[in-house]
């Protein structure tokens, strides 16, 4: 999907939301770790609920990883569902992958062509030739990591190089890179007021703002600070709507929790 | 497995050889790729081959995720062939991981539980509360990218903040974290010179060293500016044994380059 493709269904669905498929099975209903596969029969029921109300879904490829072959098989089956339901829905592997060339190009393999993702988060600390071969896959897109919303990023992230933060560093010199057109770029909501900074450096690319709700970003101070004329930001909520409830109406809350989230959404797009 | 044993190890072999098991099935012997699984028939092969001369293998994520499904599978079948036959075999899970802290605990369960390797590679971008849930699992190595031996690696990682490039700051503030003795440290061959400014700040560490071969690195500087009282240094080489050969002989090729590494590091050994 491009990013013109998305800008559409955004406006479609009135909607900039990113659900966060983050299962773990210690948090999953109890009724559902009786079924062949609880994995993905929770991400099933989350997407059939919330489908309508969310323009992009967000498995975080650690939370299948730690369930070995099962659960890489879950993120398999959750691809192939969402691909071939809903066309329509941008997908991202939360992966923060990187390395050196050739092994760039066989992560962006596993995601872009065997499993088909629209788009996969990755890491910059290797540089130019580790994020270059995502890029190199037509019709893809890359999510690079730039300012995250843990606490850690305070370790390097902010460190000044030449009076600019590394983080600044890091959207500017991405800008350089072949195809960079095709990068996105993560930055946590938990700073805000950073948007207006980054805005001068990237005025214009899409944004995947984790941190609203659960690690306590706020959805309208991201959007004053972060939205522009193509909207450009792509907001994710995990735990605050897959774990609205444990019970067996834990799709319905699910679906309650997206839609006030879309709600506060199609007002701010209004509004604009 | 602890770095005291994997330093038993190296002098019982005498040698500090690790081999990358980076399988990309265009290069593997044709014969293999009819075998149901060539992926694992060709790294048993190696292993076969090689366990008397190595003391580490680390098998690269990325090269098996792209095969889908069936490459996790032979990565699983892979770990489990060295835990069982050769128990005494330093494991590495060349994975780059690291996001949010309760992300950074379910790929630490993905690699150290559920697989059940000695060690996995980390990325720093996102500091210490990215690394910390990987140090909080006992007797278990987290091996911190540093120096890394790609071009890229001059994009951010030699940048220089306070007067210090990022690297340094990196092996610095790691070393305040958490069960920090738990670290070792990837610092790439090409920049062999970089070792000796690397000693200064982590004198004892354990560095694990790709780069040696394929990518140009010489063992011999890598050992004059980075060996310690205790090695110190794990060298790791890929492509420049595993496809020493790409036809029938291929493991007994793979024998012969690894032979001819583990008698430069036992001769290098004597002299120290």
């Amino acid at each position: 999907m491009s990013i013109e493709e998305l800008l559409h269904q955004i406006h479609l669905k009135k909607s900039f939301l990113c659900i966060g498929l983050d299962v773990d099975l210690n948090k999953v209903p109890e009724h559902l770790l009786e079924e062949e596969d609880p994995i993905f029969s929770f991400n099933k029921a989350i997407i059939d609920a919330t489908h309508h109300l969310a323009v992009a879904y967000k498995p975080n490829t650690a939370f299948y990883e730690a369930y070995g072959l099962k659960g890489w098989k879950a993120l398999q089956k959750t691809i192939d569902y969402l691909n071939k339901n809903h066309p329509d829905i941008f997908t991202i592997a939360d992966a923060k992958r990187g390395d050196i060339g050739n092994t760039s190009t066989m992560y962006a393999k596993a995601f872009f062509e065997d499993m088909n993702f629209d788009s996969v988060t990755v890491a910059p600390y290797m540089g130019s030739d580790s994020v270059e071969p995502f890029l190199a896959f037509e019709n893809k897109l890359t999510i690079l990591l730039g300012l995250t919303s843990n606490i850690g990023a305070f370790d390097f992230q902010t460190k000044e190089i030449e009076g600019k933060e590394l983080y600044k560093h890091v959207l500017e010199t991405s800008k350089e890179w072949k195809n960079s057109k095709q990068l996105m770029y993560v930055v946590g909501a938990t700073k805000a007021t950073y948007l207006a900074e980054i805005r001068k450096i990237i005025p214009d690319s899409f944004l995947l703002v984790p941190g609203v709700g659960a690690q306590g970003g706020s959805l309208e101070e991201v959007c004053k600070y972060g939205m522009t004329k193509d909207v450009g930001l792509l907001i994710n909520s995990s735990r605050g709507i897959i774990y609205a409830s444990s019970d067996k109406d834990f799709a319905e809350s699910a679906k309650e929790k997206a839609y006030q989230l879309q709600q506060q959404m199609e007002k701010i797009l209004k509004s604009k």
